[in-house]
C-alpha cells in the first residue's frame, strides 16, 4: 500500500509521525506493507513552492492508497485576505480527491468524563459520528467573490447544492446508522433555506432504502442545543458542510479535548484523506507536547475504509483506549506526558 | 406610547400576556400610558388570513413605538415546502422593520447553575451578549430558489453582505462592548467565505472608532467550542445572521433553560421588535406551565430600548432575579410553578 503523508504546519509533523509509527506496527502484526511518501501541504507548501498544494502531490495523492494529514496554517499564514493561503491547500485536496464526506466520531471516554466542560450525567453513552457533506455548499459554490454597486462594496458566497451531491453522502450515512444503532439525525435550516428543503425531500426519498433506520429531521439551531443538552441521544448525525464545520468541533469538546478526535473523509475513487480534527496549534508546535491520539485514531480509521484492515484498526483503537484507562494523558488532558511517551504507551498496548 | 402585540402560536399567547401584565405594572410605576394593539402572526394568521403576516398589521407595527411578539410555528404548519409557512411571517416582520440587529443576552443566574448542562466552574461570571445581523446573509440574500440543470434538480441560497449592512450593526455591537467590559469578538469564517473577508475588513475599520474597545476575530467553529469550554470569556459576540442563529441557540443552554432568554431587535426607523428566544412550544401549549421570564424579560428589554425607561426596566429585571432567588421555578426549571403563578411572582417583587 502506499500512502501519502501530509505533515503540513504547527503540531502536523509531530502528531503525523507518531501515527506512521503505530502504522508501522500495526502493519507488521497484519502482515501488510505500507510504502510512505511524505509531501508538502498548507503554509510550509506555500513558502517552499508558492503554492499550498502543488498538481504534483495532489495527482500523487489520487493514485495513492490513502492520505494522511496533519494540520495546516499558522500565525504567519494568517492574513485571510492574503492571495495565497494554507487552507486553500486543504479545500483543494478535498475537492481534488472528491472526498465528499467528511466522518468525525465523538466518543466520551469514561475515564476522561472529568475533562469534558459538561456535567457527567449527560456525558453517559456519548457515541456520536457526524457525517460532513465535504465538497460542495457555501466552501465551493459559484459566484463567490466581491461586489460592487453603486459606490458600495458588497461579497457573495453561495450555497448551491445538487440532488446527486446531497444523495451520496446522505446514502452513506444512512448505511452508516444501520451499522451502528438505527438512528440518523438530518440536520438542516429548512425553515429557511432552498437549500434545505432540497436536502430534506432527498433525505425522505433515501430514507425508504433504509426501512430499518429511524430518521429524524433537526434544524441546526436545535442541532447546536442538543448537543450540550443531551449529547448521547444521538447516534449518526449527517449535514451539509458549513454547518458540519460548526457542529462537529461544538461536539468535539464534549469528548474532553479536540486533540483526541480523528477524522475520515471518503468519497471519490480513492482510498480516503485522514486527518485529526484539531488544528496546527501554533502555539505548541515543536515541543513534543501534542497529543497524537486525533492522528492515531486516524491512522486506524485509515486501517479500516483505505486498507481495510478492520483487525488492525480495532487494535489500535482497543490500544488507545487502554492507554487512558492505565492513566496515560498528554497535558491536554492534564497529564505530562510527551507526544513520543503517549505515543509508546500505545504502541505497548499494541499486540 | 402604542405597542403591537403579536401573540401567535403554541405558547406565545400565554407569555405574551405575562409579559403585558408586567408592562402594565411597570407602566402604572413609571406614570407612562401604554396602549396595546393585537394581531395575528404566524400559523394562526395563515389560518385566518391566508398568509403569515398581512401588510396592514406590518405597516401597523411600522407606526408603533413597538412590536412584541410571542413566537410562531407549530406541527400543523410544520411542512417546509408548503408555500405559505409560519416563519415567513417572522422574516418579513424583521425585514418589514429594518431591525438589522437581534441582542441576545445570555445571564447566567448564579441560584440556577444546578439547571446547566455544563460544570458549575465554567460557569462562573458568564454574562454575555449576541450581536447578530438580522435582516442580511442567508436569510434574504438572492438567488433563491431552485436550479435545474441536464435532469439535475438543485438549489441555492445567496449569502450576500454589503459593507454598509455590515458597518451597522458592528458599529451598534461596539457601542454596546463599549458599556460593557469593552471586549468584542467578532466571528466569522474567513478562511472561507468571501463575505467573512469583507465582514473582517469592515469590523478592523469600524475598530478604529472604538479604542477604548478591544476586538478580537474569531472563527465560527472556534467559537462554537469556546462557547461550551470558556463562555466567560466572552462579553460581546457580533456575528452575521446564520451563524448567530446557530451560536445563539448553543448560548442560550448555558442559562438552564431557553426559556428565560430575551431577544430585542433593533434598527430601522422604529421602536424595534422584542421576543423571547424560545420557540411556540406546541408540546406544552394551552396548559398554562410555560416559562413566561423570557417574554418578561423581552418586555424590560422593550422598556429599556423602545420606550427609555432604563429605571422600570432594571426593576423587571430585578423582580425576576429577586423571584428566581427565592425559589420560583416553572417546570423547565425543575420547579412547578405555572405561567399564572411565576407571573405574580415576578408582579409581588416588582416595587
Ligand atoms: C481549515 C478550514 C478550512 C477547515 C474547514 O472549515 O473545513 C477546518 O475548520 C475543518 O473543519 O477541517
Ligand atoms: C423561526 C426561524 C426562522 C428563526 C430564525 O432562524 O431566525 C428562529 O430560529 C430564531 O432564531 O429566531
Amino acid at each position: 500500500f502506499t500512502i501519502i503523508v501530509l505533515p503540513g504546519d504547527g503540531i502536523g509533523p509531530e502528531v503525523t509521525h507518531a501515527a506512521r509509527q503505530v502504522l508501522d506496527a500495526a502493519a507488521a502484526q497484519t502482515g501488510i506493507e505500507i510504502t510512505y511518501k511524505e509531501r508538502l501541504i498548507g503554509g510550509c507548501a506555500i513558502d517552499r513552492l508558492g503554492t499550498a498544494l502543488d498538481e504534483a502531490t495532489l495527482a500523487e495523492c489520487q493514485q495513492a492508497d490513502a492520505v494522511l494529514l496533519g494540520a495546516v496554517g499558522g500565525p504567519k499564514w494568517d492574513d485571510p485576505t492574503a492571495p495565497v493561503r494554507p487552507e486553500q491547500g486543504l479545500l483543494a485536496l478535498r475537492k481534488g480527491l472528491g472526498v465528499f464526506a467528511n466522518l468525525r466520531p465523538v466518543r466520551v471516554y469514561p475515564v476522561l468524563v472529568d475533562a469534558s466542560p459538561l456535567r457527567p450525567e449527560r456525558l453517559q453513552g456519548v457515541d456520536l459520528l457526524v457525517v460532513r457533506e465535504l465538497t460542495g455548499g457555501l466552501y465551493f459554490g459559484e459566484p463567490k467573490g466581491r461586489l460592487r454597486q453603486d459606490g458600495r462594496e458588497g461579497a457573495v458566497d453561495s450555497l448551491v447544492y445538487w440532488d446527486y451531491e446531497i444523495e451520496r453522502v446522505v446514502d452513506l450515512a444512512f448505511q452508516l446508522a444501520a451499522g451502528r444503532r438505527g438512528r440518523l439525525a438530518s440536520v438542516d435550516k429548512a425553515n429557511v433555506l432552498e437549500t434545505s428543503r432540497l436536502w430534506r425531500q432527498i433525505v425522505q426519498q433515501v430514507s425508504r432504502r433504509y426501512p430499518q433506520v429511524q430518521v429524524e429531521h433537526v434544524l441546526v439551531d436545535t442541532a447546536a442545543m442538543r448537543l450540550v443538552t443531551s449529547p448521547a441521544a444521538f447516534d449518526v448525525i449527517v449535514t451539509e458542510n458549513m454547518f458540519g464545520d460548526i457542529l462537529t468541533d461544538e461536539a468535539a469538546v464534549l469528548a474532553g479535548s479536540m486533540g483526541l478526535l480523528p477524522s475520515a473523509s471518503l468519497g471519490g475513487r480513492g482510498g480516503g484523506l485522514y486527518e485529526p480534527i484539531h488544528g496546527s496549534a501554533p502555539d505548541i508546535a515543536g515541543q513534543g507536547i501534542a497529543n497524537p491520539l486525533g492522528a492515531i485514531l486516524s491512522a486506524a480509521l485509515l486501517l479500516r475504509y483505505a486498507l481495510k484492515q478492520e483487525k488492525a484498526a480495532r487494535a489500535v483503537e482497543q490500544a488507545v483506549e487502554r492507554a487512558l484507562q492505565e492513566g496515560c494523558r498528554t497535558r491536554d488532558l492534564g497529564g505530562s506526558l510527551s507526544t513520543r511517551a503517549m505515543t509508546d504507551a500505545v504502541l505497548d498496548r499494541l499486540s
